[in-house]
């Protein structure tokens, strides 16, 4: 991981000066956990857990960083050399890539000395919101499309390169096939798509020249961009190559439409195909694709095998950010909280507990204090972090793609519905976790409002 | 810059090796245009070029790169040969960063040999297209506050953390005052701001106690945030702390709100500032800001003198993407574009004109051939790369900010307002890029659909 210790806002610093002052160094649980549900959403999909981690086992200030603090003016030296020293000590739980989550449940609970655990906040939020955002906003264009296979296309529009990077990761694990992007290929060993641009043909005298060009360049894998001029005419020029490809014993593999009405091209282009004897090419359509646009395709009878979805999957159009927060839930011993309104926060280390019924589908959860016990429910959060080290290696890309496809074919379909909420997954809070937060409340309440 | 040659679409590096395998080395001109308005807005602010220039001068695969190409069993051995010794060797003009410009107008335009020029095209649109689409929003914001001060407070919920770079870059191209992004003060020079969350206030025994502890640590720069618990309490706590403060010598320097009736809210706290003799005590206000928020607490009589103005700055919440395009215009000498329904391309090397009232004011621009000469009309392209070389270094941070504004200022109010599009800022073609764009049109017409 790239120097990312400085990625923070400038008062989780000016925080942790003030502690390191009054010498509060005892440990803090803080709760990473998003407060409402995006338009449309009724679930979550955990992802960017590992990244995180990975940050907080690597975190530590360079020379540099400890210089530019410096020159800042804001900061004691004896502060500063506390932060040259620091490392992240602490221990974490979290709900594993791949899982369902939903609305006020911890994904990740950190507990360490107060100044370690405060100043990761940022990045946590940064890391495992946008992956969250994202496989959930994937896996809801997977869902759209039924059957068929869907590629990441987004990287030129998401907001940056590191977004270009996680978006490629998190909707592989909402049950995309893989990505465009070549970086990230490399990076997390995803399947790479791509064959030509508009340019590409716009290059050659003519259209049929640049398909003759792609074809002797690459036999095995020619998917034709026919759109650049007309779509029908493309397709007609597509079947004039593909006979000519089929005297080498060479099989034109798909076509791909990028503008205009795709349902009705679909189904002219199927017959053109078709009229050609090209009865295994597959159509592939790309061109503001996501679950809204698959969805309004398909219902049109559209006939496509495969969608290239970009932008709006790339940068959660409808949904562009989630209203993740990590909040101090216990501070050297006690149960804390925040009553600003409609931003309460539950106190106190938790566990999340989850029931499924007889045919294993998700029934609801039960979010309890971190060492109840609650029968037949699984504890979501895991321990992944011990004394500042990674427990265990993380699943493969794969495996935790198969962990969301696995528990989202549990999930009853009405929490699917990509439209509208038409209902919440049941959560409740455990009787002793209630207890803990009316207590807690109560305090506050008295305490510094005066309230009796 | 770090090591981003395989940030790039995969289809960039099949295309290339195919025009490779055909000797296709002649040299190609791209346009980087943003095709339409994204909603409510009537302007572009230009950003982002300044990585984009760095980028191409630094474009080199590294060894690891192509073992990972190799491997990936796509290319040629000879393609990777080449690909190893490639550099960006071109010529860039482009729109300096800070102006203003309008759909269909070139911000970038690249002339290099067709694979330099393509291959760079998905990290261009990408680092373009968001410092751009940042730098839009930040100035809506800054707009709405009138005279206000904003900070970018956006970093947590950015799409990553090159965005949480990018959008603290942008955002003060746009207007803003500085960041709460400590890596982007190192990184620009950028002022930096920030104080205290709510888990400062919840890890003290009392509300009251974590003030007192604050401003002990940092006595010049005290910014209470003070609705942890409730927001009136708190301002009268913030009262009694700044008398104490008021006997070491100290001023309390503001107070911050952060949730609830931001404008009721506020007008009760300057009373409450107010009888407890803090005159010059500034309130600070977050939560939800963006321009639309903005207008509507100070329609509402708010009294607030600065924000921070986070996540729907930060992803461009109502309008999270620009539907900017890259595309091939001219090859080899000749004029290309490409067809497909809306989205149509001007063919040929162009330049944009811009036309001033006699009072300095914006009135219209002309998109011409980049060899025309428009008699008083201002050339915005400018030579920004020759050879691959850097032409100048860039302009301060500070300096594009004060471009910016000039010219925005300059800029007729009904194109600058916030709720819906009033109008269009008037850009026509000019007469002979109108005729060779009908003349390449019907070439194309007749070559590639039969047409007469």
């Amino acid at each position: 991981m790239e120097d990312l210790a400085l990625f923070t806002d400038l008062y989780e610093l000016t925080m942790a000066a003030s502690y390191f002052d009054q010498r509060m160094f005892e440990p803090a649980s803080f709760s990473l956990f998003i407060r409402n549900y995006p338009p449309s959403r009724s679930y979550f999909v955990s992802a960017g857990l590992d990244e995180a981690l990975y940050f907080l086992e690597d975190l530590r200030f360079s020379p540099d960083d400890l210089d530019y603090l410096g020159e800042s003016g804001l900061f004691k030296r004896d502060f500063l050399s506390y932060l040259k020293k620091l490392r992240f000590t602490g221990e974490v739980y979290a709900i594993p890539e791949g899982r369902l989550f939903f609305v006020n449940e911890p994904i990740v609970e950190v507990t360490a000395p107060l100044i370690e655990a405060q100043i990761v906040e940022t990045f946590l939020i940064n890391t495992v919101g946008l992956q969250t955002m994202i496989a959930t906003k994937a896996s809801r264009c997977v869902h759209a499309a039924g059957s068929r296979k869907l590629v990441d296309f987004s990287m030129r529009r998401t907001q940056g390169t590191d977004a270009g990077m996680k978006v490629a990761r998190a909707s592989y694990i909402g049950g995309f096939v893989g990505t465009s992007n070549v970086l990230a290929g490399k990076a997390f060993g995803l399947p790479i798509f791509g064959t030509m641009a508009h340019s590409y043909v716009t290059s050659f005298e003519s259209e049929i020249e640049a398909f003759r060009a792609f074809t002797r360049s690459f036999p095995d894998n020619v998917i034709l961009l026919i759109d650049t001029y007309d779509t029908l005419s493309g397709a007609e020029k597509a079947v004039e190559v593909a006979k000519e490809m089929a005297q080498q014993g060479v099989d034109l593999k798909g076509v791909r439409l990028d503008s205009g009405d795709m349902a009705r091209l679909s189904k002219e282009v199927r017959r053109i195909l078709q009229k050609g004897g090209l009865g295994k090419t597959m159509i592939f359509a790309s061109g503001g694709f996501d679950e809204f646009k698959i969805k309004k395709v398909l219902d049109e009878g559209g006939d496509i095998d495969s969608f290239g979805v970009g932008t709006k999957m790339g940068v959660s159009a409808d949904a562009p950010y989630v209203d993740m927060a990590y909040k101090l839930v216990k501070y050297n011993g006690h149960p804390v909280l925040k009553l600003s309104p409609e931003k309460q926060t539950l106190a106190g280390e938790k566990q999340v507990f989850r029931f499924t019924t007889s045919k294993g589908k998700l029934r609801r959860d039960i979010i309890a204090l971190r060492d109840e016990r609650l029968e037949d429910g699984e504890p979501l959060l895991k321990k992944v972090m011990r004394e500042g080290k990674i427990v265990k290696q993380s699943s493969s890309l794969s495996r935790i793609q198969k962990i969301f496809q696995d528990e989202f074919s549990r999930l009853e379909d009405r929490l699917k519905s990509i439209e509208r909420r038409r209902c919440e997954y049941p959560v409740v809070l455990s009787p002793k976790l209630k207890s803990l937060q009316s207590r807690t409340i109560r305090k506050y309440k008295r305490e510094e409002l005066g309230e009796s």
